[in-house]
């Protein structure tokens, strides 16, 4: 394992049009890009600070995993994502020593990422997320 | 307001003798400190990645924030705390766009560190701390 850094945390809201403004203007951070994850239902806004993002997550669908995560516990911290590099072996280490994986093998997340999540039930209670950067 | 990292990410875990094998045998996160903090009824452990930390918090009462907590929620990321200089003048500042406030001054946290929590009624659900470090 070689977790080097919080690439971001996931943060999911109602609005990112109500949101937005408390961490930009009362916050004084800057959202940097508006992307949408159709594969994921959600438009995410991104904002940096020191080594690390923060990754607003609004779903686009009831049923999303964001929508989801609302409705059963409220507005709030979703998940949490480190930085790595060579996810896939370190995917494969972690299902070697009995993670249970959301994801076996990578697959693109927002901003180009190679990213792939570990089930909370193996993490205590913690939805954590690997990210790769395919450009470093 | 002058946020400049990612201090820690608070995680409320059942038991610290059950959670850190995790985050050290599978995540290969050393842990530096465990240290109880009477006052918030928790014992906290700290792990180190990149600019931040990994805080995981045990609660040592039933009563305690983190009891309460993991019996409304679960397990799971409880808060994340952004390092800043001039602890005070952010609070006064944020204070005075309306944010609601849980500490209105500082009041001393883990590791010597200066910390005040903001109201998540004001934050979009998410229990945000400031941290200013005094050695510094």
């Amino acid at each position: 394992m070689n977790l080097s850094h919080i690439e971001h945390i996931g943060i999911a809201v109602k609005s990112l049009d109500e949101a937005i403004p408390f961490w930009e203007k009362q916050l004084g951070l800057k959202c940097y890009s508006i992307e949408e994850v159709k594969e994921q239902k959600v438009r995410t806004a991104f904002f940096k600070i020191g080594q690390s993002k923060i990754e607003l997550l609004e779903s686009t669908e009831p049923d999303g995993p964001i929508g989801k995560f609302i409705e059963k516990k409220g507005e709030g911290i979703q998940h949490v994502a480190f930085a790595v590099s060579g996810i896939q072996d370190n995917l494969t280490e972690l299902e070697g020593k009995g993670v249970q994986l959301i994801d076996k093998a990578p697959r693109k997340g927002a901003e180009g990422l190679n990213i792939a999540f570990l089930h909370p039930k193996s993490t205590h209670g913690v939805l954590l997320e690997l990210c790769e950067d395919p450009k470093k």
